[in-house]
């Protein structure tokens, strides 16, 4: 097991329905520390890439992102959910379907900050259906960049969202990948990587 | 000037009404160098206390937030605001309006996260009317924790925020602070500090 592993049997739990909560050490309150490990992860495994820009999305995704820009010198593009944004000039923008995939949520990057130029490496905590992702690459096609890969903490392997990714032919690597969960017992199975 | 007053010029904007555009380096899109010079100003400023917590606030907050609670070694909470949030148990809750003065907005903390025990530093990046710092204090409080200090980036001066938090008796710092701005000419105003 590697760190991650261990900390998602260590202060993870689950709740019924699939929701994985990670609240105490990811998102809600981050380990900054166990952040930086995460983010060395994905500078090592994403090394020798001609990485212009990460791409992440509100508002978990930028705890692990942060340390990847910080370390690789590039900036951090932090994509926008409607209706929480006000930004000026024009924008790209992509729908995706939220995890009840009934509601429609927009999500929103300026134009000014992405463009045919840039090779850009999205990071986000967690991947489930993979929605998120499918918006934030609909986002750097808009602007004719490319996608180097795609790189997430938790990706909840019982759902589809990795293997459409993957299927799509991106370079999509996550540190944890939770094959199945049961809350009744709470027991977690990480796939073998 | 000191660096974050010249980069406020050099990159930032104003839009008719007071709003000050920072989405090019401090929001939308980080300039994460800039974000790391941020946060070992505020560790220099507030050197000394005994810091158990870092509070900020989704999602503009934790740029700013996370190089301090890394250099500091201690968690970074971040304050969600309803209805983006799927918290388990119980929590702190305090309504704080936005910006236009009408409408109110919940801003959360899971309970486990914040204890009487904790010396808590609060970071955001933009103060103006203060109504979010109040609404973080008060959070603060409900846990009978000690707020130590706040720390912003960007004081918008000529709003009432800063002044409100300072008569309160709280240890507020800004990195800068913009007296006035004017959107047809272009021109900010810096207080002397």
């Amino acid at each position: 097991m590697n760190f991650l592993e261990k900390r998602i049997l260590k202060d993870g739990g689950i709740k019924a329905g699939g929701i994985l909560m990670a609240d105490a050490f990811l998102n809600h309150q981050m380990d900054v520390a166990l952040l930086e490990r995460i983010g060395a992860e994905f500078v090592s495994r994403f090394a020798g890439l001609n990485v212009t820009k990460i791409l992440t999305i509100e508002t978990s995704g930028v705890g692990v992102a942060y340390p990847v820009a910080r370390t690789l010198g590039v900036p951090l593009v932090v994509a926008r959910k409607a209706p929480s944004v006000k930004l000026s000039g024009e924008v790209y923008t992509a729908e995706i379907m939220d995890f009840t995939g009934q509601t429609i949520d927009q999500v929103i990057v300026a134009k000014k900050y992405l463009s045919e130029n840039d090779h850009v490496l999205i990071i986000d905590d967690i991947l489930a259906n993979g929605y998120t992702l499918q918006g934030l690459i609909s986002i750097v096609d808009s602007a004719d960049a490319v996608v180097e890969g795609l790189g997430i903490a938790i990706e909840k392997g019982f759902q589809e969202g990795g293997y459409r990714i993957r299927n799509l032919g991106y370079r999509l690597e996550s540190i944890a990948i939770i094959d199945a969960m049961d809350d009744a017992t709470g027991t977690i199975t990480f796939r073998q990587q």
